[in-house]
């Protein structure tokens, strides 16, 4: 096993370049590791003359990245354009079909069409990994197809956008408002020109259906996530949040009840005592609920070009030793789509905050509501004018179920006393 | 390879039933995840009539364990028997040399014996794995060794000993005297009633030598950890740490600089804005610090029969898959014993507390010391005699050389003014 492992790398942007950079600093010690060198043999972008800071002169330049399916030098993909569809799914499918081993960062495309995938990998018995396609740098993949094997995972969840978090956190630092600390992250570089994937939970989204089929050996389900995001969370609602001992913090949540897969992206409140609170920044963090190892969690920079060129390349040293094993924790044509569960028969606590007019009897319309449909009350606070010259509302119920909640808000709609949408979020609890 | 792996379990303590109880409970679906089912089919243990609280009786019993090395119905061992040498050694020793692969919990023996036992496994392309030897049941051996694996990594640290924390965490939580903790984590169970292994740091150590062999790819080296305990840690000291930002947790610390390898186990100040400060109860948590990951941190349960049996079955079910790769992250006989880097020469910032008499000149002497030795005080208080009924001067000290505190308090030594040996504590940060 001293051949190389020769890999052809297909997108050369941060992250492509950051594996170039990679491979050429620590490449020694990775020979070592992996028992036999792993070289870049040919390189693909859609620029050839682009400024990378690495030297790509060395590696044969394709043209046609779809070449590399074919090319009988080339023992393992690297895809790292991006993209759910188009030339990135065309790459992957290509190249497994032609019997070579595919390391992928996309999640948009695991998420999408990863069963598929999977199941020509698995036919053609070669590997394809996707270690940076969730939580950057955050061995989580691994740690939960390999370290928390032996468990049933009844509940997956983390902060799984470091976008969001990072604008949540600076929100509760700051009590600044949303748009202005999207500003300054757009400026500093930490959120995209178009933030809408990030900051609306389609990012997240794609990540939890990846870990939730992992966790419990479903079909990866991205069409049955629950995706809210973080654009309509106030200043107000984080210090009323934390007011209470808790910090907003974006989830993505995925539960398995018998046959039933629950899964959701959206703010949650977080107690102070649970480590995800204390996540601070850009940094990811899984949590993963074992029946026998109990709470693992797994924390790291969830992007970035050094962490996620450091997934990618666990990924090819795992090749490089010959594991070749299933994608997910169990073979692709034994994982089945589960039924969905209805989050209206859930119960919990909520948090539920109200714009509202400032004229009397709004909060007696309120309550009336609540107690209409059966959502009893636990704590009410009615704010004065804030910065942003509203007047809130912000209630934590009792346990409800979600479905009643939602009734009560029915009962609401329309009302001349509200003046936007109420706000809903969930307390995050062992029972979630 | 629907055959199943036959394992034998040398051991059946609380880990040893729980491995029984979790293949029992999760067989089916493990029998997924790892392609074959895992079938227990020989235990042996000191006693055959103990209550374990599971059945033992389908599996053939052995009255010697070291029989189960030559069992040709045997391909894998389990040792949870504990203990650095004896019989643990020696049936590990002999189920290698006879070409079965060994799982094994016991830190003690991987942390003195290591070294030889992987050189055997790989000689015989054999498995030895320990996962469970080191935080219980979190999967960090795989995160370092699969999952950190393109990283030079140059520093690993974490809190390693449950009961450690559990003690200093309680302390904190309460202001109550170490002693008075220890009594009542033994009445719960917490703390064993020979409690100095942990406490004193070497169960700790066992464990740090074995990261720092993983993370920097040099051979196990227990007898170069400089180690201290927790006993000397006042009440006084914790809520000094905290006025200061700090929480004391007793840290395993391993850094290579160049070939020089420094490892400590000591209670060390961590400022409160680093994920370890918030590490409550007998939880481990594990950082890894990758030169292209970033910081990754590991955390869960560190004890406990649920969490190890999940690690042990993790390991099984490696060795089900077909995975029998190097022991460590590189081949055990590429494993040089490094130079021990000489911790006089370390710099930062410590916290020393002395116990004074109360009495004229005391400061003044204490602090002459500290300027004969060129340490420069950052912030110092004397507070009135404590709950103890002691004097305490507490201080932090610039950024100094760790030669320089100890002269420092070499001057000091044999002082009347001392009624106590002074305590030392680094502050954690990110040049340690």
């Amino acid at each position: 096993m001293t051949q190389p492992l020769r890999i052809a790398l297909a997108g050369l942007g941060t992250v492509g370049s950051g594996v170039i950079r990679l491979l050429n600093e620590n490449g020694a010690m990775i020979a070592q590791r992996a028992g036999r060198p792993i070289s870049v043999v040919a390189v693909s972008a859609r620029n050839r003359n682009a400024d990378r800071g690495v030297d790509i002169s060395p590696y044969k330049w394709v043209d046609n990245m779809a070449d590399f399916g074919a090319d009988s030098e080339v023992d393992c993909v690297v895809e790292l354009i991006g993209g759910a569809d188009g030339p990135a799914l065309d790459l992957a499918r290509n190249s497994l079909q032609h019997r070579k081993s595919v390391v992928t960062a996309n999640k948009a495309m695991i998420a999408h069409h990863g069963m598929e995938l999977a199941k020509i990998a698995e036919n053609e018995n070669v590997a394809l990994k996707y270690e940076a396609a969730v939580a950057g740098g955050i061995p989580v993949i691994k740690g939960l197809r390999d370290g928390a094997s032996a468990n049933r995972v009844e509940r997956v969840y983390g902060i799984l956008n470091g976008t969001c978090n990072y604008i949540l956190a600076t929100m509760e630092k700051h009590g600044s408002a949303f748009d202005a600390v999207l500003k300054d992250a757009q400026d500093l570089g930490y959120a995209e020109a178009d933030p809408s994937f990030d900051i609306d939970g389609v990012d997240a989204a794609h990540k939890l259906a990846i870990l939730a089929a992992l966790s419990f050996g479903t079909a990866v389900d991205f069409g049955n996530v629950e995706i809210a995001g973080i654009r309509h969370v106030l200043a107000a609602d984080i210090s009323q949040a934390k007011a209470l001992g808790y910090r907003i913090r974006l989830l993505g949540m995925a539960r398995i009840d018998g046959d039933r897969l629950f899964q959701r992206v959206n703010p949650y409140l977080v107690p102070e005592s649970h480590p995800l609170a204390h996540i601070e920044g850009s940094t990811n963090a899984v949590v993963a609920e074992g029946n026998f190892s109990g709470r693992l969690m797994f924390q790291g920079a969830g992007a970035g070009d050094g962490p996620t060129a450091s997934a990618v390349v666990a990924d090819l040293i795992d090749i490089a030793r010959g594991d070749c094993g299933t994608v997910f924790a169990v073979p692709a044509d034994q994982m089945e789509k589960s039924e969905c569960a209805e989050s209206g028969n859930r119960t919990g606590k909520s948090y539920i905050r109200f714009i509202v007019a400032d004229k009397p009897g709004v909060l007696a319309e309120i309550t009336a509501a609540m107690r209409d449909a059966n959502v009893s009350i636990e704590s009410l606070i009615q704010t004065e004018k804030t910065d942003e010259g509203l007047v809130l509302i912000s209630m934590v119920t009792h346990q409800s179920r979600e479905r009643d909640v939602v009734q009560s808000l029915e009962k609401l709609s329309g009302s001349s006393s509200l003046q936007a949408e109420p706000m809903v979020m969930h307390l995050l609890s062992d029972e979630d």
